[in-house]
């Protein structure tokens, strides 16, 4: 399968002329999961003309609010388009309490229910799961607690060799099994792996999210192998300090992510306002990792 | 004096493509005064470049979130732009409950404090005064507790008519007296009328402000010949009822306040998303009041 992320807003603290606070919207498996929800970005959707009646969750990774100002006024407008579906919110621990009040005098009768499903930034953990997609927290390192999400296909059944089934006779009534990797035992009691009997299920897509933090090799295992990597690029080199007090990375250190944990392709992202043009950042992370590319508002990639 | 009027959003509840919620900047006398703040005002005044040095008020119609979810974003990019100066936000009984936790919350340890001062909107009364500019609320007709502002330069001093002074031998200790209105009483008891004195002080600028609101003529006594009144055109007279039942205004209804109310010049906005072309609302007011014209994002009108 195929899949597309969508970016809203490719800034950080303060909105530039071109680049909105972060949001973003990861399109998977015919369903559309946004990342972070800065202030404009139900603007930037109407600017992109973008439909989203297929988002059901927002996932904000911390509560700063470059990345959760528009939240409310996103909801606000659902209630005034009339959706039904329930919407899931899923935060760090404290959201709900911050947004709940908000959302109870401005958005209320809507037709629809706000969710807010808390998870703790600090932990590796599975909070989003459906029979395709997986969601797992990836702990960064930041000023507040913070949490990147890594996307994950779930693989789909492995695909049986045909003319292997017929030679050894499998029983239809057993196929299901093997299509889930268990091995066959012949009527003689031998034990044909299941290797022998099918290949393996298609490529599965991976996408990691991983804004806002500090340079951490500690998500290297979490993300490793995965197909593209967004990984904030706040600062250059020449503000390294500033970037480790601030507890940001450089578009160096992103790039220095990438390579160790073996991805596929980088997406640079939470510019500082101070880079009116952000060649510089894209300039440092490519002398490190090759395939890395800036993020532009409203720009879609195809993963 | 001159005034400048800046429109930030001219768009109602649903942003559009053009048209970010409402917000608007009037300068006059050397300030600068922000009426509402929907989402995306700190956006757009980085997209024009606006500098906001001198902006110490903020005065929001009413609590419905176009009009105020951009407050929260731009106090906090005050906070990291090292901002000092104490920020005044005047607003509806109800405005400081909903918006200072989320201050606590993600703006602490400011440098400035954020003010709310909030009035009555169902009377009409001063909520703001300095040595030059006055500003009065103008209770509107709106689903919600809401209320229009009349900006107005206080007059200055009368002109001294040099030649008359000299003739009644006024004294200079008197002047500023003079100045400010009072006759002069010769030393034989003749009283002279001030008039004969001095010159009337130069014309004051004044500004309304009315959004949102039905069609509502108690307005018209309050804002009578002021020289820029901004009045909501959320429909065409084809949406007529629809106006009547959300309580705003056709853009006819607005040209008729301005007929009526003897206004120098109509600025219509808060246009409904569903005209991408607004034309016909412009249309529908000139043929009432000649002298409207359409508010866009980013539009600059001298006053």
């Amino acid at each position: 399968m195929s899949a597309r992320l969508i970016i809203l807003g490719a800034g950080s603290a303060l909105p530039t002329r071109n680049n909105f606070p972060t949001s973003q919207i990861l399109e998977l498996r015919e369903k559309q999961f946004m990342i972070d929800c800065g202030e404009g970005t139900q603007i930037r959707m109407r600017q992109m003309g973008l439909k989203i009646n297929r988002l059901g969750h927002i996932f904000i990774s911390h509560l700063h609010g470059d990345h959760c100002f528009g939240l409310i006024g996103l909801i606000s407008s659902f209630g005034m388009l009339n959706r039904t579906a329930d919407l899931y919110v899923h935060g760090p621990a404290g959201i709900a309490a911050l947004f709940e009040p908000q959302l109870r005098f401005f958005c209320e009768g809507m037709p629809f229910k706000v969710i807010f499903e808390e998870f703790d930034a600090k932990k590796h953990a599975v909070i989003y799961e459906d029979r395709s997609v997986e969601v797992t927290t990836i702990p960064l390192k930041h000023r507040v607690p913070c949490s990147g999400f890594l996307f994950r296909e779930k693989p789909g059944e492995r695909h049986i060799i045909r003319d292997m089934i017929d030679f050894y006779q499998v029983p239809i009534a057993q196929l299901n099994l093997i299509k889930k990797g268990a091995d066959f035992v012949t009527s003689e009691g031998n034990v044909i792996p299941n290797e022998a009997l099918t290949t393996p299920s298609d490529k599965t897509i991976s996408y990691a999210y991983c804004s806002d933090t500090a340079y951490s090799e500690k998500i290297i295992p979490l993300i490793n192998g995965v197909d593209m990597l967004y990984h904030e690029a706040t600062f250059a080199e020449s503000e390294k300090s500033r970037a480790k007090t601030t507890m940001h990375s450089t578009a160096a250190q992103a790039a220095t992510i990438a390579l160790k944990a073996n991805v596929s392709r980088l997406i640079l992202g939470h510019f500082s306002a101070r880079y009116s043009n952000q060649q510089i950042l894209l300039n440092e992370a490519k002398a490190v990792f090759e395939n890395a590319i800036l993020a532009e508002d409203m720009m879609v990639f195809d993963i």
